[in-house]
Parts: structure tokens; C-alpha cells; sequence
């Protein structure tokens, strides 16, 4: 497995285009569509949140009653959440638009929204976005990063990452885009994510590739502690890379699922570093667990505390307040077995051990915590199991994007 | 039942004083002691967090072996947490001291400390400290306000509510102080409280009285989600009011335990009102629900949420992060059967019937969302119960205060 240039469009046979349909935004591209020139198998995991957005409802429909499906509409601005019958009406007609113009059965088309919760969306002008993009829609690295600028909301920059791998001595390419950036929380899966591969691949082997790996990457990230109401993962397989099918979990589905990880993991990690107001990208792996479950459920706590995530947006290194994350996790531990370390690209430091701070220097903790991407690592001396979480610094620039998003 | 000035000196018997120790603030005080005059029957609730404080260790102990106490001494700035076996040695050399001093069982000497974790205490101040305070003790309310001023971390003024009530005949007093303002998220208990008492009443029926009320109370409230590792709640009544002994759940013990409510829920909304960075008191009142428990559930879901939570900061009505909080909460509802509405000071306004927006005044909106303090009230139209929860809104100056706490 390599990685390679490109996102949505890396794979044989996808095509995707954006345009600016004004929904919300004024002055950049708010809509993208995603197609296969073959229908694919698809695969989905969606918010837990009982207040579930009308094109999350219909996807599950999508997903579930047909498993199938050859296009994507997405839009960025307006989540289509809280909005009654409605918005499950509009769900419906961007589908039937999709079909008057490309033939394709709306029971098969999939939607997507992200933005402010509770506004309608202006009908007129999704159907308008959509006849704009069907000429556009192109198979290249241009389109696809297109697509994954258009889907932004408070994100800074686009999320996408592909990789190749042989199977079956064809060569298959699996791709993806994602978009934050606050209310991430994920809790199955995260906002939008879209991933999109040539391999050949049964339904019910894409489904549990998927089911598994969300549990190790998406779910493994937090920006804000907010579950969306409109968190979406799909990952679309058209077979076009004429590989081996893969229905059962053989070595190429191992290959297979070691590709969707990478995908996956860069993809909620860029998420992560990009969380509002984010000047850092928090990694927290736990070690030496009893259970992966203790460690996850240790690491996401400690990548969840306010505190500790203001601590680091000031570059200190108060371990005290990670310590005190991991006590109220509800993870059983002993407090002190505990060592602490920082590490970043300036290196590595030791803060405590069994539980009680070292003589170590504050300055070097500082400069260890002032890179880009840091990392906290806890071995609590249990056993031989350990997880990670990715989350960001609390800093003024999320306070500032929402105190005011919706103005 | 009915107010009166005062804090923790407001009941009969009871002395407090205050010093400047330097154990970490400069230029400020920074211990404080309660003594009473007669030993107290003595009730406690601690933090939950697995890693718990040295102070919260030995009072536990004092709390369950001795249930009496007659002195309380309490420092800011140093919170005595993660700091082994030497933290505990701290602990008792304190209660040596007051023993040494007041002639006191140490084993019912109660310690309390707030501040950084991991820090070892300067024992040689902390003594000294105790040394200055003994001569200094005094039943006024000048000294329980110094006290009550001494005991703040990032708080930005003192807490303190004292009431009267009449109990066979003699007037009673129950009165109280506390401190937040991080690490605000209690389970049990909050960060530190102190209510005295000379009610006459059993060790068994305070300490039910307490661990009732605590519920409603202290763990309604958040601030940043964290659960501190030394909340501690400690409840002493000195029996100097010379009521007949309170020993069952009496009519006596029900007008005690409505003091006692009164008292708790007054400190704990002060406590979150006066969160860090915090503009505005953000309470969440759940109606209509199914169990008490489901109503705690969803309120103090949308105080913990941190976009909720920016958008009362920024004044900005933005309802549907309210119902994206419930639905996260993990408690069952409609989301379709919600009506949501703010009031302040300024008036009330309903936002959503039937979980889908009405044609509201956003001008309105905000006007109401401008006040200090500012109430949400879900209906969810399910059953009889309700419940609060207290929050406040997050700011830059929460930012500000956590970047760089230490230095």
C-alpha cells in the first residue's frame, strides 16, 4: 500500500464537481456532487444522536433498504436538521432532481447536509446547484479537491487523502474526504466523510470493514464534545478495479481493510488538527492497558477535558489536569502506576512516574508543546493493550467562530 | 424560613479567620479556618474522580471513622493532588498542628486545599499559617466573609448565603460558603463547600439530609465538564441552637432539609454563575418529562455543551445546538414534541413548537439573551417531572484563565 496524490476522484471511475450555489455562503463553491460511472455497494454509519437530520434519515433508508447507489449530493451552509417533514421532503426532491437528470432511481441517491441546525433549505437553489454540476463532473485530482473545498464549513482547509494497493494482481484505490470542524464529537461516525474505492467488494464484507473501523478512528476524535445532529460516513465501492471480489475476510480484505484504516485514520486526524479554532492537533495514546476498551475510554477522556485542551493551547504542561481526566473517565486505574510523557517533532520528555511528578524542565515541556502536533502518552501498567485519540487545543478562535456562527 | 446576611459564621458557635500564607498567591489570603465552639456531628460528599486528592482522602477517613470534627482548615492555591505518600504526611502534619494549638483529636481535624495539581504544599507556611489564624478566630460576619474571600482560586468574588428557621421553638441557623470556578463539573459534590449548622440533628439524618440534597444541588451544576479531583462538600452542625435533637424524618427534619436546599442550590448557582471566564448564569429547566432522572439527564446535557455554551456568550438564539445536546444526552424523547423557550430579565420568548422553529424576533432573542443570568426551558411532553441544571457561558476569558493557570 502506497499513498497517493488526490481524494474522492482517486479511485477508477469516480467523478465528483462542485459548484457555488449560494445557499448560504456568499463567494465560494457550498455544493458538491460525487458519481460512479458504475453503481456501487455502499456502506454507512451514522450520528447516535436522537436528533437525527433529514438526510441522515433518508441515507439510513438508502443504505439499508437498498444498499446501492451511483450518486451524492452534499451541501454545506444548512444541515436540513430540526426541520420537520420538510426537510425530509427536500431530501426527496434533490433525489428526484438527481433522477430527472441522470436517470438514476432517487431511492438510490444519496444526500448529505452540514451548517446552521433548524433553517430550511432554499429548494430552488439545490436544483439549480445540481443541473450546474452534472456537465461539470470530472474523474481528476482537480474535481475531487473541489468537491472537498465545497463541503467545508468552518473548516481552514480541505481534508482529503487516497492510497493504492494491489489485490488479486489489480491494482485498487481507495480515497476520501471529510469536513469538520466544530460539533464533532463523533459518536458511530463523524460529520461527512466520504470514501470512495475501485475494489471489488461484497456488501456485507464493505459493511463490517466499515462498522470496525470507524470504532478505531472517527470515533476516536473529538473537537468540541458535541455529537452533530448530521454526522455521516459513506464509503462507495464500484468494482471497477476488476479485482478478485472480496466476500469473506481472506487476505485481500485484510488489505483491504488496512487501506480503508489509513484512509480513515488521516482523514479523522485531519479533522482533528483542524478543529475550530485549533492551533494544535492533541494525540493521547494510552498504554500498557487491561482492555483496548479501558484505553480508549481513557484517551478520549483526556483528549475531551476542557482544561487540558486549554492547557495546551498555552502550551503548558499541566499534567495534573490529564491525570485528573483519566480519574473521572470512568475507567478503573491505579493513579499511581501512572507515567507521563509529552513527545513532538522537538522531542520527547518524562513528566511523571507512578503517579508523582519528576524534576523534569518546564522550558523543555514548553517547546516540546509549542509544535504543531503533540502528543501525550500514559502507561498505566495494567497490561498489554493501548488505544489513541486525537483531538485539539481549546483556544480564543473557537470561542470567537461560535459565540457569532450563525451572523 | 428566611435569609439573612452572612456565611459559615451565621450559626451560633461557629468562628472562622483568615491569613495570608503565601503558599502560591502573593499579596492576598490564602488559608482560612472554621472552628466551632462544641464538637459538630460532621457530613460529607467527595469527588468521584478515581484520583482523588490527599486532602479528600483523609477526610473521608475522619468523615466515616470519627463522623465529628470541631476545626476546619482549608488553603488556596495548592491543591495537594497527585502528590503520594508525602501529600497524606501533609495532611496529618496539619491536623498535628491544630491539635498542638486547640488541643484537638488530629484524627478529627478536617483539611481542604484547591489549586494546582501536583505541587507539594510549603508545610513550614501552612503551619505558620494555622499559628497566625488560632488567636485571629472570631464569630463575626467579617471574619466567615474573610474566610469565604480566602478560599478563591480564578472565583472573582466570594460566595457565601446564610438562612434562619425556627425548630421547636429556638431560631436555627444554617449558613454556608464555597469556591469554584474550574474544573467545575461535580459528581458527588462540588470543589469546595462549607455549611455549618447549629441545628441539633444526628450524624445519620445530616448525612442523609446532605447526600440528598447534593444531588440537586452541586451536581446539577458544571462549568467545563471536568470533575475535580478535590470537591469536597462538608456539612457541620455544633447543635448549639438547642432544638430538640432531630433523630427522625419529622417535620423538624423536613423544614432543616428546606434550609438546607435553599442554602446548597443558592452556593452552587453562584458557583456557576461565577465560572471561569463566565458572563452569564445559564440555567436549563427540562419540564414535562417522564422521570426525574431523564430531566437531569437533558438539562445538564445542554450546560455541558460547549457550542450551547459559546452561543449564550455570544447572545445568539441558536436553538438547535440545544436540541442536538438532548439528543446526545442519552436519554429517550421526541425530538419532534419539543418546545423550547429563553427568559431572562427581559422578558420570555418561545422558539420552537413541536421541534421545528417558529417566526420568531432573532432582535427579541437576544435582548432576553443579554441579561446575567439566562434560563432555557424545555418541554418535552412526555410526563410530571423536571429538573435544573446551572451552567454559564463559555468565553474568551475561560481561554485566557486556562492557557496558562500556573504561571
Amino acid at each position: 500500500m502506497k499513498q497517493i496524490e488526490g481524494g474522492v476522484t482517486a479511485a477508477k471511475g469516480f467523478l465528483a464537481a462542485a459548484t457555488a450555489a449560494g445557499i448560504k455562503y456568499q463567494g465560494r463553491k457550498d455544493m458538491a456532487m460525487l458519481y460512479s460511472q458504475r453503481p456501487c455497494t455502499v456502506a454507512g454509519t451514522f450520528t447516535k444522536n436522537l436528533v437525527k437530520a433529514a438526510p441522515v434519515k433518508w441515507d439510513q433508508k438508502v443504505v439499508s433498504d437498498r444498499g446501492r447507489t451511483q450518486a451524492v449530493i452534499i451541501n454545506a451552509g444548512i444541515a436540513n436538521a430540526c426541520t420537520g417533514e420538510q426537510g425530509m421532503r427536500y431530501c426527496e426532491e434533490t433525489a428526484k432532481e438527481v433522477q430527472r437528470l441522470l436517470n438514476l432511481p432517487q431511492e438510490e441517491v444519496l444526500v448529505a447536509s452540514t451548517g446552521v441546525i433548524g433553517m430550511q433549505l432554499p429548494m430552488e437553489r439545490i436544483c439549480a446547484g445540481i443541473q450546474d454540476m452534472v456537465p461539470k463532473l470530472k474523474d481528476d485530482i482537480i474535481s475531487g479537491n473541489e468537491a472537498a473545498r465545497a463541503i467545508m464549513t468552518t473548516d481552514t482547509h480541505e481534508k482529503e487523502v487516497a492510497v493504492e494497493l494491489t489485490l488479486g494482481g489489480k491494482q485498487v484505490r481507495v480515497g476520501g474526504m471529510c469536513k469538520g470542524s466544530g460539533m464533532i464529537h463523533p459518536n458511530m461516525c463523524t460529520m461527512l466523510s466520504f470514501v470512495t474505492t475501485d475494489a471489488a467488494i461484497s456488501n456485507e464484507m464493505l459493511r463490517e470493514a466499515l462498522l470496525e473501523d470507524v470504532e478505531d478512528t472517527y470515533n476516536m476524535i473529538s473537537v468540541d464534545g458535541d455529537t452533530s445532529t448530521n454526522d455521516t460516513c459513506l464509503l462507495l465501492a464500484n468494482g471497477m478495479a476488476e479485482n478478485p471480489v472480496i466476500e469473506e475476510k481472506n487476505e485481500d480484505y485484510r488489505l483491504f481493510c488496512e487501506a480503508l484504516h489509513f484512509v480513515n485514520e488521516t482523514l479523522a486526524k485531519q479533522m482533528a488538527g483542524d478543529g475550530e479554532g485549533a492551533t494544535a492537533l492533541f494525540e493521547v495514546k494510552v498504554i500498557g492497558a487491561a482492555s483496548k476498551e479501558q484505553a480508549k475510554r481513557l484517551s478520549k477522556a483526556v483528549i475531551t477535558s476542557s482544561l487540558t485542551k486549554a492547557a495546551i493551547y498555552g502550551h503548558d504542561a499541566n499534567w495534573g489536569r490529564i491525570l485528573c481526566a483519566m480519574g473521572y473517565s470512568g475507567a478503573q486505574f491505579d493513579p499511581e502506576k501512572v507515567d507521563l510523557f509529552f513527545e513532538s517533532a522537538a522531542g520527547q520528555i518524562q513528566l511523571i512516574e507512578d503517579g508523582v511528578a519528576l524534576d523534569y524542565s518546564e522550558e523543555q515541556a514548553t517547546k516540546i508543546l509549542s509544535e504543531s502536533s503533540v502528543r501525550a502518552i500514559a502507561d498505566i501498567k495494567m497490561g498489554e493493550y493501548e488505544a489513541t485519540a486525537w483531538g485539539c487545543d481549546l483556544t480564543y478562535d473557537y470561542i470567537k467562530i461560535n459565540a457569532d456562527y450563525r451572523s
